[in-house]
């Protein structure tokens, strides 16, 4: 388990690197190259939005661990997931009831980083992040959850709501956030449980909360319509965390 | 009150800008421009970390409201300040103790806005930076507060400390987030509060710790150090509202 960074050197190996769908964070060209693969290596990274930097011969050849960089050198995250049966085993061996955060769709990295920070800090035993649509673990992930995306276990499935189908038969309870739900202080909340947030422009999706057993509403006294993603998981995170240690 | 982005045109004027400390979030100069005039533009907009953005003349003439850009057109932002009195003000006229944020030294914008964004909702009468060392009120912040910073008052002075010893003498009282206080759940925060906050690197500083009345640990169970700074402010700041609505 946990994240590192590597980096994969060489035309083709970046080409099939991003062939493969791996998650690469920033490349680095050589300054003026413009051949056939150099220009699809290029063209890739731009599609995924990949971080391009051009530089010359010799800072590549610095940076180089092969000697063999032919120009191009791309930096690359590698995060084992863990799988949903591990997170729970791990509340197990806690003798802890199971506490889980679902993340919906979350599409800022930065917002990602800070909800697995915050799941590794309450306490919680996994993050649960659908396979598409949501942002992989990259570098800025990895940076913003400030390490914990080496302790918290992180598993990617591809359907979220059969996935919480799946353990509510193993006694967990979802609540998910949304201001039109009860009081948060007014739920029990000491269960074995999984918190469901969404993404900040959309919430939680439709399908994912009708599954869910409580919608729990964070009181809001002010003018504006809803806190921060990662600052709306952590006061409802916390409301767990108070709840269980009364 | 309020927050407003406006446009300065011309030379001297974005010279003069810039040499009376206003916060310029972005400047726009006509591409291949090397004169005197814009290389101290130039020059400046490095020293503080603008961002600029290097255009042709149509797209100026364009953005241009005066007709008049001389090669350049720089966005300011423009808030207007509360004074603390009329942050106690505002809690007075709702009938409610006051419920202040400090934040002392939040140099990350993203972090800035979010609280603002967090005080607005939870209920804070107003929130309360010092002069010096702290992230300006910039279009970041503003747009990260998603727009609370039209609502809430924001107030500057010269001392942090020294406002705390102040605000003492009108019955406020005032806890600080650190690990090494007593756990938030055991503090009475119902009565006048103002909560403290410091930077993520530096925590809050060893002057303003001092005049603290108390010191409330956040429960941390995980494998790091220590929450987003933005995700502290929220939970503490929610647990004020918890016990204020038991």
């Amino acid at each position: 388990m946990g994240y590192q960074e590597f980096t994969i050197e060489g035309r083709n190996p970046v080409i099939e690197a991003f062939r493969a769908g791996r998650t690469i964070d920033k490349i680095f060209i050589l300054d003026g190259c413009q051949d056939g693969p150099i220009m699809t290596i290029k063209r890739e990274a731009k599609k995924q939005n990949t971080l391009m930097k051009f530089v010359t011969k010799e800072r590549l050849d610095q940076m180089s661990e092969s000697g063999k960089h032919q120009g191009v050198i791309a930096y690359a995250a590698a995060y084992e997931y863990a799988q949903v049966e591990d997170i729970l085993k791990a509340a197990q061996e806690k003798g802890e009831p199971p506490f889980l955060f679902l993340l919906d769709n979350i599409e800022d990295p930065h917002n990602l980083g800070a909800m697995i920070r915050t799941a590794n800090l309450a306490g919680a035993h996994g993050v649960i992040i659908p396979k598409n649509r949501a942002a992989g673990l990259t570098a800025v992930v990895a940076k913003t959850s400030a390490g914990a995306l080496n302790y918290t276990p992180v598993a990617k499935v591809t359907n979220l709501s059969k996935t919480i189908e799946d353990l509510k038969k193993e006694g967990i309870w979802f609540v998910c956030a949304d201001m039109d739900g009860t009081r948060m202080y007014d739920l029990d909340l000491k269960g074995p449980i999984g918190i469901v947030i969404g993404s900040e422009g959309e919430g939680v999706g439709r399908l994912v909360k009708e599954k869910c057993d409580f919608v729990a509403a964070i009181p809001m006294k002010g003018n504006i319509d809803s806190l921060n993603a990662s600052v709306a998981a952590g006061v409802l995170a916390y409301e767990i965390v108070r709840q269980r240690s009364m």
